[in-house]
């Protein structure tokens, strides 16, 4: 039995028996209180017992974490919560130490990442990963009952990921002793995949090799960074959603990264109702208006060319100037989303000298076909574009931006037998989950962070 | 409009408007065919056009692989199929060219792998991969429906996997001038986490921690193994699903491993009817029937001690003996599941010396609640145990076992601090894969196979 069925059922004066943890314990002469939960839903509940237990004194004893077996009967309760639990049998599982570093009080964020593995015990980390994961079940019940298929894209891979970030590498040689070859070169033919191998940052390349079968693909899987690089936002290792759709446009792929965040939106706000509840009033007054504000709002569609002409025009003292054929600062995602539109913007056909070679080239023959997803409160959160279907297009822009063809020979098969009519974004999985729970910092979103001089548990 | 749409209504005599590629063309003077699909549903459709229509030259010219945007009429078909196509309009989008790889004719698996991002565009493995993804989405149903919190446990990893395999490692030095200490070792200060670090061989221990705090959760996740082994069955990157439930014991387990089962069972042959008839027909015929057979039958519950009893008494001439507290060969799995049972079988309670340090001991001293999830076809397809709750238990298990605490601190606390009560299982998804498809190398059943001397795309 769960404590979460007790909640949803009617077992008002019912016998139950649960297996639980104790978060908090006030005992006084002849009787006590525990705070209980068996972590199966957000909620506690209140354990009442008295000395009327054959092991009262054992049972007063308790400490906060101890893992116990209790038997009572569901009653009325005379505090806050409708229901409490009026025991009549309590067996201790595990005690737990007087040292537990968690205790029914204020730890800091700091101090909980030192203990990472013990946090989700916390009533707001508890919040936290819950939604992290009914989110995940969300993306996977969308794609799915959309029809799309589901890709592990590869995490160990030679190709050097278009340069999106700078890559951990992967080896099984002895380091006191690489082997080197004649000339002196570090001789990757002894190494483990017979060539040079790293982590992956994107498995958009692979995810758009099978649109061209299945039409509609996702993947869902972890990427990451080798940059030494202490944000907030920054970790080595996240996870990424990158959906891909062959004969799909730019304006076709806008309706779905739109369509895709209302749902989650949707989806968390009703399945995660306490969870929310709970940001709501502790990380980010606001958050849940500022959500279901988005869910009535169509998002805008601008070109980048217009984002800046707004941005100059904006009479706003800003610290970057906004500058045509240049990126968008964090601060004038900030003006676009929250001051001037006050929506989520989409800002389109981007210079193309600053975008990946694959986008597909504007016949302005200047832009390429990407589109940014702006949200107020996280800025950019996901980036997508169609691709460059047309191979000597494709071949053109590679030379221009510096991209060998070696390695990418397959990717280029991919036009010259039918293909290459895709497009598709990537949605970095933290960020969104940050956007969702007003929860700021990564290390904070993810069970085990990893960033640079940190990898514990 | 996707093509899956047209074979589930009815669309008969009405106008449709498709864009996908062609599969086979087959030109007369006056007429042609096209067996076409859009990736959406396995099944393709043959469209009709005559010289009626203005680019009947062009269109006759097309080759197989070719990407083209059709509308037309849905009509009874003369052919082996209820519904064709008359087309009544046909646009080319991208050409394919003569030496596209992938022809309607039969090519063999090993060729395919060479073409692994073209390959999903074959009936076989847009079959095989089309199951992958609707199993892995049945798997996310099946867990977040029940309540289970999915954890992302780490890929990086300083733990170095209670030796369930050689790792590979991960790090940013210059391998060409790898930094050395005073005293001639690697300075793994120097390197990108500070510590060494390498790729997960399991996310169990991550996943115990979050199960003292949820109760139910599961991982599904990429693994890695850097052995040099070139069977059927091993790759260097495959993924892993490993559920954790707090307050279970093996008897649970067991019961939650078969639902398990026999759901994703049910689940695939009810969502994937023609896939399964395609595995059934040239894959492995009678694999629908042996499935099946799997709903209908309780899996067999016996102990290690039993197992090695029947083996010894089987008469059977076995290449490896079986042997009192050893382990149990495949050829043995293959007797007990296939010629003895004729059932899955679990086999529970190992010698304690052959099996990890977290498995509960249990009271004889001498075995551990262990078990392992034969099935008639694939051997081992769940490997899971109770976890030691005990921490002085543990502690000397480690001892005698030779596993350091340092690292494992933080494993120990789960104990100190209330915990360690539970039990879980790992399953290895692409041996799940194979089970449910016949197809018998784990090459086949990875989008982009990583293996020794392998990592291509």
């Amino acid at each position: 039995m769960d404590l979460k069925d007790i909640f949803q059922d009617n077992y008002l004066n019912k016998e139950v028996t649960l297996k639980g943890w104790i978060k908090n314990h006030r005992r006084q002469k002849e009787f006590g209180f525990i705070d209980f939960s068996d972590g199966t839903c957000f909620k506690s509940i209140q354990l009442v017992y008295d000395n009327s237990l054959p092991n009262f004194e054992e049972i007063s004893h308790l400490l906060v974490g101890s893992a116990i077996k209790i038997q009572g009967t569901v009653i009325e309760s005379q505090g806050n919560q409708d229901i409490e639990i009026k025991i009549t049998s309590l067996e201790v599982l595990v005690k737990s130490s007087e040292d537990n570093p968690i205790q029914p009080k204020r730890h800091t964020r700091e101090f909980l990442r030192e203990v990472s593995y013990l946090r989700p015990r916390t009533n707001l980390f508890n919040a936290v990963f819950r939604v992290r994961s009914t989110v995940a079940g969300a993306i996977h019940k969308y794609f799915q009952e959309k029809g799309y298929v589901y890709v592990h894209s590869p995490i160990l891979t030679a190709n050097d990921g278009e340069g999106a970030g700078e890559m951990f590498k992967v080896t099984t040689f002895d380091l006191a002793n690489v082997p080197k070859t004649e000339d002196g070169n570090i001789d990757y033919k002894q190494d483990f995949f017979g060539q040079k191998v790293g982590l992956t940052v994107t498995g958009q390349l692979q995810a758009e090799a099978y649109a061209l079968a299945y039409k509609k693909v996702y993947t869902f899987g972890p990427t990451f960074r080798a940059e030494v690089s202490h944000t907030k936002n920054h970790a080595s290792e996240f996870w990424m959603i990158e959906p891909e759709i062959a004969f799909c446009d730019l304006e076709g792929l806008m309706d779905i990264e739109e369509d895709l965040l209302k749902y989650l939106i949707k989806y968390t706000l009703q399945n995660c109702p306490e969870e929310m509840e709970l940001f709501n009033k502790f990380v980010e007054p606001g958050i849940i208006e500022r959500l279901k504000k988005v869910l009535d709002t169509k998002a805008v569609r601008i070109t980048h060319a217009e984002a800046i002409k707004i941005l100059k025009e904006s009479g706003q003292k800003f610290e970057f100037e906004p500058k045509d054929g240049e990126d968008i600062a964090t601060e004038h995602e900030k003006y676009l989303t929250e001051e001037y539109f006050k929506a989520p913007v989409f800002v389109k056909d981007w210079p193309k000298e600053i975008k990946a070679f694959y986008m597909r080239l504007n016949d302005d023959q200047k832009t390429v076909a990407a589109v940014d997803l702006l949200v107020p409160g996280s800025g950019e959160l996901m980036g997508g574009s169609q691709r460059e279907e047309r191979l000597a297009v494709l071949q053109k822009k590679m030379q221009e931006l510096g991209v060998p063809e070696k390695g990418l020979e397959w990717y280029l098969d991919l036009r010259r037998f039918g293909g290459g009519l895709s497009s598709g974004f990537g949605m970095g999985f933290e960020r969104l989950i940050i956007y969702l729970t007003g929860v700021d910092n990564i290390r904070d979103v993810i069970p085990f962070p990893r960033t640079p001089n940190s990898c514990d548990f």
